[in-house]
C-alpha cells in the first residue's frame, strides 16, 4: 500500500472518564493493526494507564498526528478542538451517550465507522473559530479561542449591563440586558438557542450576535458577515467597577471585567476541521437533536 | 348497592374511526356487568353498527347520561365537549394513539382505570369554554362555543389583519398581525404555544390574547381575568371588504368576515369538567406532551 | 367639612434626588393650605431639608397616614410600597421624568391631579405582593416581600442553574437556565417581559414563571393563579456549593445561596393599593410605555 | 465637464401619489440644470401630467438610464427595484412619510442629497434578490423575483400547512406551521421579524428560513448561504387540493397550490443596487426604525 489515510492517529479522551479506557484501547489495536502509527493524549494515557502506546502533549499531537479522534461529549471535543487549532489536525467525535451537534458517531457504531473513514469513506466539515481579547486602555488582558461563542455576561448581583456595540469600526447599538453573545454557526445551536438567537448552518460565512433578555423588546439577533470585527464596551457594570461582570470563551471564564473594557472579537485565522462518516448531513444532527422528527407539537388535533 | 357512580354512561368514538369499535364494545360489557346503563352516541353507533345498546343523540346524552366516554384524539374530545357543554356532564378521555393534553389515559390502561373511576377513585377539573359571536351593525351574524380558543385570521392572500381591540368596554390596542388567538387555558398549549403564548394553568381564571406575528415587536401576549368581555372589530382586511379575513371557534370556521365587524368573546355560562384518575397531575401532562423529562437541550455539555 | 378623604398625608421623595425639593414643598403647602396634616418620610425630609412639617419614619406612616404620595420613578415607588404594606396605606405616583408604570402622573399636571384625588376622584388598583423565603435545612436564612418578582439567578460565571420546582406539593419540572423569575402582575412588565414573559393584566388572580434561557426550547413561561405555593429547590449551582446563584426580591439581591436551598414564595397576606387619577387605564399605561400607539413596526409597506 | 456620473436619471413616484408631483418635478428641473437627461416612468408621467419630460417604459428605463430615482415608501421601492433588476440600473430612494428601511432619504433632505450623490458622494449597497417557481409534476406553473421573502401561506380557513424542506438536495426537515417565509437580508426585516426571525446584515451572504407559528416549538429560524437552493413541497394543505394555500412574492400572491406542489427558491442572477448618500450606516436605519436609540424599555428603574 504506497498510500495510507491518516498514517498517524491521536486519541484523546473525555476527562477523567473511566469508561473510556476499553473502546479506546480497543480502536487504538485496530489502528495498529491496520498498519497506522497511534499516540495517545498525555493525560489521557495516564488517567487509564496506557503502557503500549507512547503518550503525546497537545504541541505534540499537533506537529505529528494526521488525525485525532476524541472519545466523549461536545464539551471534550470543545476543548480539544480549541487546543489543536493552530496545527489543523482534523477531528472525529465519538460519543458514548446521548449523541451530540459535533460528536455525532455513537460508541456502538464507532469501529465500523472509524474503518470506513480511514479508508476515504468522509466528509471533511469546517467550523469557524473566534478569537476574542479583553482590552484595557492599552494593555491586552486576557485573549482565548472560541469555537462556540464569547458570552459578556452580569454576575447574579443586580441590574442588567449596559454595553456599545461596534461593528467593524461603526456604532451598533447601545444594548441593556443581562449579557450579549456572539456565537458561531457552531455556537448558534448551544447557549445563543437559548436566548432565542437563530441556528446559523456551519457554511454560513456568518456569526450572530444575541441579546440575553434584554431590556429593549426590539433588540433581536443580528447575523453578520464573520470576517467583521466585533467591539463591546462594557460602558456600565451592575455594581460598578469590580468584578460584577464576566466574559466567558467557550466554557473558559475571565470574570475581572471593568467598567471601560473593551472586548473584541474577530473570526480565528484558523479553522476547525471535523470529518463525518460518508452521507453525513448536518441537518439529520438538527433533526435529532432538536426533535425535529418527532410528530408531536403543541396541536390539539 | 344503594348508591352507584356514574349509573348511566355514553360512549362516543372518533369520526369514523374502525379502530374504535372492538375497544369501545369490550367497554360497554364492563359497564353493563357492573349494572349500568350504556348509551351509544348516534353516529357512533351507526358508523361501529353497534346493535346491543341504545343509541342516544348528544341531547338524549345531555339530559340522561352521568358521565361520557370519549374514545379519540383531543379533537374528538372537543367537539364533544363542546356538544355536552350546556347539560353538565362530566367527561373521560381515552387514547388510542399518542396521548394529548385533554384525552390523557391510554387505551391499553382503559379497563383497569375506568374501573378505579367509576369506584369514584377520580379527580374532577373544571375548565372553561368561551362563548363568542360576530356582530355586524345590529345583527348577530354567527355564534359559537369554544374550548380551546377563538382565533381572528387573515386570509392567505396579502396583508396584515388591523383590528382593534376592547377589553370591557376599554380600548387596549390597535393591532396589525396575521391573526388574534384568544385562548382559554386548555387553549393555551394549542395554537397559542406556537404563536408564542404562555401556558396558562386550568385552574387560573384567566384567558390570553396572543397576536400572531404582529408588526409591532412590543405587541405581546396579555393574559387578563376571564369574567372580562373581549370586543376585537376588524378595522382593516387585507382585501378589502370581501371575505380575506376569517374567525374560528375552535376548530371551526367563519370565513364571512368584513371590516366593521365586530368579534365578541366572553367565558362562557357552562364550563366542562373532566374527570381524571386519582393522582392525575396537571403538570404531568405538560412534562410529557412538551417533553420536559427529557435530558436533552440545547446547551453543549 | 364634616368628611375629608385622607386628612393625614405623607410625602416621600426619590433617594438622594435634590430636585423634588421644591416640587414636594409646593405639593405640601397645598395640601397644608386644604387642611391636611403633612408628613414627610424622615429620610426624605433630611436631604432637602424641611423644617415646617414634621418628619415620619416609615413605621409612622404607616400607623398614621390616610395617603403617601411618592415622588420618583418605579423604582422608588417599588421600595415605598413594600414598606408601607403592612399598613395598607394607599399610595400615589409622580414622575419627575418619563412616566413609568405605576408612577404614573406626570410633575406638571401633579397638582391639578392631585387635587382631583383629594376630592375624591380617583380610581384604586389593588396590586398583589409576594412574600418569599430561603430555606435551608429548617432554617430561615432570609425573607423578604416582593412587588414585582422574586427571582433566581446563577453567578456570571459557568454554566447553567438547576432547580426543580413544585407548586402547591406537586412536582412541576426540572429546569435548566440561567435563572427563573416569579413575577406579579407588576412584574410582569419589568424583567419577566424581557425573558420572553407574557403580560399580566393587574386583575388577574395570577402569578407567571418565566424561564430565563432555558436549556429547553419548550421550557415556557406558565401563568398560575396567585394562591399557589411555589417551591423552587436550587439542585444544581455552577460553581458548586459556595455563592454560585443569588436570589432577588425586586432589587435586593442576597447572594448566599447553596445547593439544596429552597426559596419559598407566595403571595403576601397585605397587597398595594395604588389610586390613579379619575379615567385611569391601565391599557393606556401599556401603550404608552411599549410604544404600542406609535404606527411604526417592522413590516415594510 | 469630460465626465459626469448618471447622466440620464429615471423617475419614479408612489402609485397613484398626488402629492410626489411638485417634488418630483422640483427634482427633475434640477437634474435637468445639471445638464441630465430625465425620464418620467410611464405611469408616474400619466397620473401627475407630465409634458417637458419624456416618459419611458420601465424596459426603456432599464435600457437606457444610469440610475432611477424613486419617490415613495419601501413598498414603491421593492416593486421598482424588482422589475428594473434585469438591468442593473442603481436606485435612489426618497420617501415622504416616515423613513422606511430602503428609502432613506427623507423629502427635506431630498435635494441636497441628491446634489453631493450627484457629484459622486454616495455609498453603493448590493441586495440579494431571490428567484422563485412554482413546479407541478414537470410544469412550471409561476415565477417570480422577490426581493424581501418568498412566502408560503395556509389560507384563512382550517389547519396548519406541512411541507417538507430541502436545501441543496439534502431533506432539512418536515414542518408543520401556518406558513414558511423564505427572507433575503432585506426581508429579514419586513414579516420575517414578525415571526420571530433574525435580522441579516445586507452583506451578509445567506438567507433565513422563518416558519411562522409552528407547531414544533424547536423549529427555528436557521439562516443558510445564499447559494443553496431550497425545495419546498406542500405534503399537505388544510383544505385539501383546491387553493388552500398561496404562495408570495414579496407582495404578489399566487394562490392556485395544490398538494404536491414544490416552491423552489434560489438566489437570483441579478442584484439590486441602492445608493446611499455618504456616511450611510445601516445600523443607522436600524436604530431609527427598532427605535434602538430610545432610552425606554420594559424595565422598571
Amino acid at each position: 500500500m504506497l498510500f495510507m489515510h491518516f498514517p498517524i492517529v491521536a486519541l484523546v479522551g473525555k476527562y477523567h472518564d473511566a469508561g473510556i479506557a476499553a473502546p479506546l484501547l480497543e480502536l487504538a489495536q485496530m489502528l495498529r493493526d491496520g498498519g497506522r502509527e497511534v499516540l495517545f493524549e498525555a493525560d489521557t494515557a495516564a488517567y487509564i494507564g496506557v503502557s503500549d502506546y507512547p503518550a503525546a502533549s497537545v504541541e505534540e499531537i499537533g506537529r505529528r498526528a494526521s488525525l485525532a479522534i476524541v472519545m466523549g461529549g461536545d464539551g471534550t471535543m470543545l476543548g480539544v478542538a480549541r487546543q489543536l487549532a493552530p496545527w489543523d489536525v482534523p477531528l472525529i467525535g465519538i460519543n458514548r451517550g446521548r449523541l451530540g451537534f459535533i460528536t455525532d458517531i455513537p460508541l456502538e457504531d464507532a469501529t465500523t465507522a472509524i474503518a470506513g473513514m480511514l479508508a476515504g469513506q468522509y466528509e471533511p466539515e469546517t467550523r469557524t473559530l473566534l478569537t476574542s481579547s479583553v482590552i484595557r486602555g492599552d494593555t491586552t488582558m486576557v485573549s482565548a479561542l472560541a469555537l462556540n461563542d464569547v458570552v459578556l455576561s452580569r454576575a447574579g448581583l443586580g441590574g442588567m449591563l449596559e454595553v456599545t456595540v461596534q461593528v467593524d469600526g461603526l456604532y451598533m447599538s447601545k444594548q441593556r440586558a443581562d449579557g450579549l453573545i456572539i456565537a458561531t454557526p457552531t455556537g448558534s445551536t448551544a447557549y445563543a438557542l437559548s436566548a432565542n438567537g437563530p441556528i446559523l448552518h456551519p457554511s454560513l460565512r456568518g456569526l450572530v450576535l444575541v441579546p440575553v433578555a434584554p431590556q429593549a423588546l426590539s433588540n433581536r439577533p443580528i447575523a453578520i458577515p464573520d470576517d467583521c470585527t466585533i467591539e463591546i464596551t462594557l460602558t456600565r457594570s451592575p455594581g460598578g467597577r469590580d468584578e460584577s461582570a464576566s466574559v466567558h470563551f467557550d466554557m473558559h471564564s475571565w470574570s475581572s471585567l471593568q467598567e471601560g473594557d473593551r472586548i473584541v472579537v474577530r473570526r480565528a485565522e484558523h479553522t476547525i476541521r471535523f470529518l463525518h462518516p460518508a452521507g453525513y448531513s448536518y441537518f439529520s444532527t438538527l433533526r435529532r437533536k432538536l426533535h425535529w422528527n418527532q410528530i408531536s407539537g403543541t396541536a390539539i388535533d
